[in-house]
């Protein structure tokens, strides 16, 4: 089951060297998510051939301009389309209403499809969307606003079936649907063989979690503990540290150190700060204490 | 003097075909103004080179998303490189609550600069705005909100000098700035020289004329009467008369009719609906009536 990652920008507030600022479409077999619509969303959708129509939530961290200028337009393309199924958007106190205005005076008082938003307020980690597909949680940064990370773990609904006992139980081929949804399985003379029996543990499921703006926050480490990837932000070099703590943000070093923490298997930086064009020394400053660190780039699709 | 229109978005309201939505630089020797902003004004400006930090005026034509949601990023950024000078942004009722309220929502409360909102409610051709450089018009267009053109003409200052005349009079060089800003001239002896016999007729002004969003609207045709270079929207080709009429939008044919009973010089086509990727059949359609017609292309500056 693919569960794939695609950058549609990662610079921070100022867009420059050819960089969009925040957002990311996740795509967990036919489900579709994004993460932070700053402005040119939809033309980097566009861009990368990804349909924004097929998007069924939308899961926003703050909002700063970089992280929601563009869902306006998002959501007025949707309409201009026709969208007819329901859109979820998730996001801080305020977000219902800052859209809603500004697109009553842009005129759109009505879109051709529902709208549910949804105030996040968690300050820990909670549960707050789910679907066939996958579980969402969010999480508290520390930001100049009330800011979120977002981990979307995937569903494990099915069991992967044992082939082998399969054979040796001879089960019908009609029958194994239910065995890989949890059922146990009784033959014709009333024997029942109980579901373990004939399928394998489920694997761990697949976590990504994404967390951008945010000072240093090491509160984060066991929301995270784990995760496949990491998408953290790294909007400067270590030796503007203070300026970084001052605007509440990280470093590359920082980031590193989390990643390091809570024991992720890849971390990605992203939010970069318009003054660096050359993203190498960022990763080699994360790679210090987190080796697997990679600067986000924008249009490539990472795989979990 | 240069006076150059920098086209950085020329499609309708789903940006599509790589084509961004309106906005448009207009360059006046050292002054620089923006008409419209549609999403990714900001970008698009740091795309082709253009620093926006140079724009004294910002035009809207109306308050649809693809022609202003660019505005509140491109002020923020603004904002975030520390611009001082004060900002004009002309544009149509309820600009100003609009772009205030969902600044506020984003935190931005407060920018390094003064912005001077003017509303635009003209009825008819009036005089909105003046600088050392030009003089700017706005009139109303037949869209589904109000709607304004604007037309940028050239402030001409200076006379030029008749250069045979200085020699036969024997006028001293540091005389001749006087005599291009319209002062006679007085020898020492006490003759005086009228200024009309040191210089030479002022040549006509260059005029720029942009129309869009409108329906087929011949109102128009005296207030841009003769411009160097019309702009006008040509959303569809004229086999969708009907539909262009119903969303108060204009045919090909239509834009080419305006500016042949405009007497314009030449027309650039733009607003093009998502459908068109060739645009070659709009330019085809235009040329009927109007031979020098041509579609708009982004990145291009166009001289006038």
């Amino acid at each position: 089951m693919d569960f794939l990652i695609t950058v549609l920008g990662c610079n921070s507030a100022i867009p420059a060297q050819g960089r969009h600022p925040s957002a990311q479409v996740i795509d967990l077999l036919d489900k579709r998510y994004l993460i932070d619509a700053g402005e040119g969303a939809q033309l980097q959708f566009s861009r990368y051939r990804k349909s924004p129509m097929k998007v069924s939530a939308i899961f926003i961290s703050h909002l700063h301009g970089d992280h929601i200028f563009g869902l306006p337009g998002l959501l007025t393309t949707l309409n201009l389309l026709g969208r007819t199924g329901p859109l979820q958007i998730f996001g801080p106190m305020g977000l219902e209403d800052m859209m809603k205005t500004f697109l009553g005076y842009a005129g759109v008082n009505e879109l051709s499809y529902e709208v549910r938003f949804h105030t996040v307020t968690s300050p820990s980690k909670s549960l707050i969307y789910q679907d066939e597909r996958a579980l969402v949680y969010s999480f508290p940064l520390d930001h100049k606003v009330p800011t979120f990370g977002y981990l979307i773990e995937e569903k494990m609904k099915y069991f992967n079936l044992n082939r082998e006992a399969l054979e040796r139980y001879h089960i019908p081929k009609e029958d194994r649907a239910r065995l890989a949804e949890g059922a146990d399985w009784v033959s014709q003379e009333g024997v029942l063989i109980p579901n373990a029996s004939l399928t394998l543990p489920k694997r761990p499921p697949r976590r990504y979690a994404y967390c951008s703006d945010t000072r240093y926050f090491p509160e984060i480490i066991p929301w995270i503990r784990g995760a496949d990837l990491l998408y953290h932000e790294a909007t400067y070099l270590h030796e503007m540290v203070d300026k970084a703590h001052q605007r509440f943000h990280s470093t590359a070093l920082q980031a590193g150190q989390i990643a390091a923490a809570a024991g992720v298997k890849k971390l990605l930086l992203g939010h970069f700060s318009s003054k660096y064009k050359d993203l190498t020394s960022l990763e080699e400053e994360a790679r210090g204490p987190f080796p697997n660190a990679y600067a986000a780039v924008e249009g490539e699709t990472y795989k979990l």
